[in-house]
């Protein structure tokens, strides 16, 4: 072990300082004067690079003109890549042509007409803060080696605490919407039986959760993972509008104690992934609360509404929750990923489910207060600054900069629904009337061969997909500041001029 | 729903394109004419903070008379940094000094000096993939929107697979090795008894899984997130040196079989966290076939050694494994995060385990072979490609340059064990006696104080810890290319010298 790592003990009353100059070393053959990297090529390297950068995506993100993306099958990328790493390395001229063809051949989803996504559009100031992440390289876990990273977290947490409505809390920033929610799963398993944490689950009751059919699907994915299983979770009905029928919840929790299993969480959704539906939250609070359920909202999409004066009422209930998946990365272009969860209890029960008390890591003899170091709430060990990325977009924009963004998303969204009936050709999926099934399921051929098109010509990116016994629609995702007016009437003056042979 | 999401159904028959000018439009209050965001004013400020992370940070990196860091209690850090997010935004000029006082009160992870985590150091060219990965934004589940991510994330595994020993396998880049950790022990689960997915544990015997005493606590945290629960990790009594006994092993799977529990997975550590071991692979390997258990081996940490004909012998029998957890980001300088879950099963199952189908993400009516659409393999949705920094980097320096970082950390860990032994007043921890009980008590007290001095003056940063009844020790960990032996030197001068009084 000696090979790789070292151990020292120092011992007491050693006074004098040794200084010697030594001579070259050689050790196993290996030179150990000096260090073996050019760090003024390094950084002129990195310098050129950023100019590739500034030039070839930033400057290019507002500009129509361009491409959303350069198709190529991935045989012929591949040949075009040189994908292959060799025994020795490439020159400093290689490695910069390889740079413009990673951005060429990517796809741009901080041009103006991505809409494929649930993430969209640049933002200046968290792409500084982000560039500044990578250059320092930190890990989130004590405040020794994180001491500004964990304190903006903890701030960040705080304030999107005050927008949920709670009047304490905790939180804790980790990769994505979908380990959120299982974030949560967990912490209401552990809520409702500590001793799992222990003992497993093992020759327990069955445990089951609740969700609506709307949902995202990293919910099945959490109660696999879990050792749940996913036929343990309850997919409650919903409405027309893909909102979860509390009526129908309720019947699920009364079916599942009569099966003698045990009911243990609810998750609502508010801002589902195909509908953009909010479930009425209060309505769902209320069977939470009769029955004892944790109340889980996955708002990964829709949190950011809440920073809307006016569109907040999306989420009217949601102060009621135990817990909450927000993803700051979506709606307000913080930049993936950047997700929290936050958690409305205050009595340390998020430490209390992750802790493994590393002693090598959390130290409880170190000289400072060790309750900043918060790595023990974590899943992850090594874990990246995303709040960072949040905070700086915060205070450069303000919240009513933020709230613009929201607000205008919602308002583009509303002038293109407007549109859409104005235009002779297009419907609203949700005006669809049921009848003429035939010549809906040759419609839903249609979209496929329009994406197709659209993509090999590069003018933008529009997701369709089938939904729940509907054949393929499209689906139009509006987040980027920098989209207009103009750009969505190009969306339907392209889609009519891509299908006008069809 | 219509005010966050828009679904359009396009109809056939329409020929005609529609083209009209319109004037300003306003809705909801809001002018949706032309973007609301200043590119220009956009791109200076990042051109400006651009100059900045490059004096500040990148350009000092390998100056050893700059600080490791500038050490403030929490309480007067909040002061300094203004963290209240407010109304109203900031100017840019206020917004740069944020950010320069961002970098000044952040650890200097990549000064040469810093040697308290398994990451450390600069590499420029994984560090051009990161600012190019931040300024793309993509996320990588679908060739679509990110072709060149997935086809480089596919060649990097398969090179990994190689240096494994595999002749062919699977695999996928996840936010760390805990979570890597978690990837190997579910799809262990799965492999074990596939119904699980669906079902959950409720009801079935008691899993059972085994691994050193040695080993990250990831394995603790994972059996308790997967439902396994942490009593049923059996932890392997390890030699003097912190390896594994295979004969403990082995007794510890028979008395699980006794019990009547179920076990299915043996974790073994190849590069232990503390002190570094490697437990016996294909000892631990013949176990495994005997008793049919999966072999998932933690090389968070040592799997880099794979890369270097001289140390690889560390890892011998690693190609019997089931499954590998490998951190390029920790003794390679990929950049955090950089990990990768190898898995040596090409059936499909990493996708069997995992897949949820989500029809809005995963259409299989793609103009493309979707078997690149790699997604539904990830418990992630949303995931960053950090396959990319480690590709770019491995072009850059060739296996050669990888290489020659590997075999130079362990020389000059070897370098060091010397002086070590030479100098009056240090010892090595594996060679202390357990003689002097007091005087070793007393001596765990001097660490912590060390340590303080040392982070209060900024000339390195070095971590401490007890372990396994063993007092405080310093753990000196070497990785990046800009240390040098004159660094080695330094570190027991300076310890002596913040000791001197003691």
């Amino acid at each position: 072990i000696l090979f790789l790592f070292m151990q020292l003990y120092h011992v007491l009353g050693q006074n004098e300082m040794l200084q010697k100059k030594k001579n070259a070393v050689l050790v196993d053959g290996v030179i150990l004067n000096g260090p073996i990297m050019d760090s003024k090529a390094g950084e002129k390297f990195v310098e050129e690079a950023c100019k590739i950068i500034m030039e070839e995506v930033i400057q290019k993100a507002d500009d129509v003109t361009e491409k959303v993306c350069e198709w190529q099958a991935p045989e012929t990328l591949k040949q075009i890549l040189d994908l292959e790493m060799r025994d020795t390395g490439e020159s400093h001229q290689k490695l910069l042509q390889l740079c413009r063809d990673v951005i060429q051949y990517s796809v741009k989803t901080s041009h103006p007409r991505f809409f494929n996504q649930l993430y969209a559009g640049i933002d200046y100031y968290s792409l500084v803060a982000r560039f500044i992440t990578e250059a320092l390289n930190p890990s989130v876990y004590t405040y020794e080696v994180s001491p500004v990273f964990l304190l903006v977290e903890e701030a960040v947490i705080k304030k999107m605490i005050e927008f949920i409505g709670w009047e304490e809390g905790d939180g804790i920033f980790n990769p994505g919407g979908s380990v959120s929610n299982m974030y949560a799963m967990n912490l209401a398993r552990y809520k409702f039986c500590p001793e799992i944490k222990e003992k497993g689950l093992s020759g327990l009751p069955r445990l089951v959760l609740f969700t609506s059919e709307e949902c995202h699907y990293s919910m099945k994915k959490a109660a696999s993972f879990l050792g749940i299983g996913t036929e343990n979770v309850y997919f409650i009905k919903t409405d027309e509008r893909g909102k979860m029928i509390p009526e129908e919840l309720e019947k699920q929790v009364q079916r599942a104690r009569k099966e003698g299993s045990a009911p243990f969480l609810v998750c609502a959704t508010a801002g589902t992934t195909v509908l953009g539906a909010f479930d009425p939250l209060d309505k769902i609070a209320d069977i939470c609360e009769k029955h004892g359920l944790w109340l889980h909202v996955d708002a990964s999409w829709g949190g950011s509404a809440l920073i809307s004066r006016k569109h907040c009422r999306l989420l009217h209930g949601i102060h009621r929750a135990d817990s909450v998946a927000w993803n700051p990365h979506k709606m307000l272009l913080a930049g993936i990923q950047c997700c929290a969860l936050l958690v409305k209890d205050n009595s340390g029960l998020l430490k209390k489910c992750y802790s493994a008390k590393a002693a090598y890591l959390f130290q409880q003899d170190k000289f400072y207060d060790v309750s900043y170091d918060t790595g023990d709430k974590s899943i992850q060990c090594s874990r990246r600054p995303d709040a960072f990325k949040f905070w700086l977009m915060w205070k450069a924009l303000g919240t009513t900069g933020l709230e613009e963004r929201v607000n205008r998303a919602l308002a583009l969204a509303r002038y293109l629904v407007e549109e859409i009936k104005k235009r002779e050709g297009f419907q609203l999926l949700l005006e669809v009337s049921k009848n003429g099934t035939e010549l809906l399921l040759l419609l839903g051929r249609v979209a496929p061969i329009i994406k197709e098109r659209m993509m090999k010509k590069g003018s933008m990116m529009l997701g369709y997909q089938p939904h729940q016994g509907k054949v393929n629609f499209f689906r139009q995702v509006v987040i980027s500041p920098h989209v207009s007016r103009e750009d969505m009437d190009f969306l339907l003056d392209e889609i009519e001029l891509l299908a006008k042979d069809l």
